[in-house]
């Protein structure tokens, strides 16, 4: 797929129908407002926040040269159509997860979330120092786009469901709310997967759309409400290990910035990485409490669940191989990922085993 | 301990010695140079990449308006020198890492490493989200600097050793270097510990001034070349799960910034935060594969050892709860690190454990 392609695909799609209310960027006495379109409902916790920290942090560090504004999703241009929208001009940024974006490019998997793929941790080795970064570089170019990490959620939980799964026969014509290559994995096993935005979860969860979601973890779900609506509550899930989320800005917009500028968002998107994780990674041990407290089932997938997300998840990574860019990152982030994995689980692994024993 | 009594100190101290070789802030055209002075000898891996980066990254972002000239240890200061040149504003800011200055207030050991404490998600999730930020401003105010978390060694290594350790009393009488409250440990288990910076480790185990001696991970300790001196080295460690490295800035130059200058210090120490400790965590796995090609044999300290450790550490760590900032900091800490450890080994830890079963 080269960029030409997808600009004659974009400009028949939805978000050319948005262009008209979208500003050009606007200039006035050497400042500079970049309008900031993002995946996410307004006030989503944890993911509305690293975007709104990521827009404010570029404001604050370039003194009024830059004035990032926030537009959720739905304010100027659905979820789904943020990645048109910066990568044809329409706006300058978004901040965002880039699965849903697969049908632009399966690669798009590895900078947000492949099954049984990295950890945070995993994924920032990868990213920062073992040449994940410039692959990113060479994707999002075919698309216009300069794109760095800006959050992540930490490892998603399971999910909400409205019974208890006792093996993978009870995904069969489940009608459950994944997006990415999870979603596939789930499809393989007989659901039929949906691939809702964040801020459309919930109402849909409610009218019996969809039987069961899954959303972040503990501390996003509770503020989404799913508890409300279903009681079954699965922790660990096989599907995004530790989601990375992106802030991609138009590439002309980020190739007119000054070098100074320009170092401004690459920082910005890595503070708030980092900022972003440790934000769901310090809530959730409270908010399943609470959730317990509230009557909720806490729960684990046998391991018969596990086997059947492990070998369709094999085949769904797998499935884009013949594509070569796909491969090269495809190879990249398996290497590292064996090397990441191997020296967590001897170094943080092995101490951890010892601290529990020891502290209890 | 207050700051008067603290400066009082400082000017009979070895810093002041330093004092007439530092200049003052230069100021030309609007532009200003900082010097920040580190702990770390020049080159040293990992840690002194962690100063220069951000060094750079304020100089790359403030277009000019600051220029943060890096000193290495003994270039202007020592290492242990860098937190008076700084605290009484003969230099402005400096990298390092704040065990080195338990001497000053025992609660630096928070920010930097307890035995048995937070690995570096952990401290993470604790500092940006829990109040641990809020508490280090407390702490250091006192001493009139502005620090800021700027680095992680992620989990650090038990060490290098002459000879295998099968007990805790293979401790008594060895000569070892352990800075911070793990040193205080091996001390309780009759070790004679030894407290050099990073630049001075080789020589002193070359010399036989040590038997042995922890520096980081299998990465920065194969840079520092201590595999041509000993053979045995431990991979866990309880000493340093997640070591923190500071950026300090003296706080009138602080004060005296604008606050989008502020924002880029501050931006650029959390960047760095993440960028450090996924450089370390990248390079661990393959340079543990050559140093045990090479010869090195790895191994863990037995349960016995860590038993020993454990017992000592909780002695150490209770020993300056009479002190109310270190008792205030301390519950904070250790309410923090058990949250987020139950829900690390809740997601992570059944992630890890199911991918490592299906992908062997």
């Amino acid at each position: 797929m080269d960029r030409r392609s997808f600009l004659r695909t974009s400009a028949l799609g939805g978000s050319a129908a948005a262009a008209s209310t979208l500003a050009a960027p606007a200039y006035a006495q050497g400042k500079r407002t970049l309008t900031m379109v993002t995946t996410w409902g307004r006030g989503l916790a944890g993911v509305h926040d690293a975007a709104q920290r990521c827009a404010d942090t570029v404001t604050a560090m370039s003194d009024g040269a830059l004035t990032v504004e926030v537009k959720a999703a739905g304010e100027l241009v659905g979820a789904f159509e943020v990645f048109d929208a910066v990568s044809s001009g329409q706006a300058d940024m978004y901040h965002g997860v880039d699965y849903y974006f697969l049908g632009q490019h399966p690669a798009f998997s590895f900078f947000s979330a492949i099954p049984f793929g990295m950890t945070a941790q995993e994924l920032n080795n990868w990213y920062y120092h073992q040449g994940g970064q410039q692959l990113q570089d060479q994707l999002t170019e075919i698309f216009g786009l300069k794109t760095f990490l800006a959050g992540n959620t930490g490892p998603q939980s399971g999910g909400w469901f409205r019974k208890e799964i006792n093996g993978p026969e009870d995904f069969q014509g489940l009608k459950f709310r994944m997006p990415g290559q999870g979603g596939e994995v789930l499809a393989k096993l007989g659901a039929s997967v949906q691939n809702l935005p964040g801020g459309e979860v919930y109402q849909a969860l409610a009218s019996g759309a969809i039987d069961g979601t899954e959303w972040i973890g503990p501390w996003a779900d509770e503020k989404a409400g799913f508890q409300e609506i279903t009681k079954f509550y699965y922790t660990a899930g096989f599907h995004e290990p530790g989601l990375g989320l992106s802030l991609a800005t138009n590439r002309e917009v980020y190739d007119s910035l000054s070098p100074a500028l320009q170092s401004v968002i690459e920082n910005a998107a890595m503070s708030t990485n980092a900022w972003s994780l440790s934000q769901f990674m310090a809530n959730n041990a409270s908010a399943l409490q609470r959730l317990q407290a509230g009557g909720v089932k806490v729960l684990e997938f046998p391991d018969s669940v596990w086997d059947a997300f492990g070998s369709a998840a094999m085949e769904v990574v797998a499935a884009n191989l013949n594509d070569d860019l796909y491969k090269e990152i495809h190879d990249s982030y398996m290497a590292s990922m064996r090397n990441s994995s191997q020296w967590i689980s001897r170094s943080e692994g092995a101490y951890s085993t010892q601290r529990n024993r020891i502290l209890g």
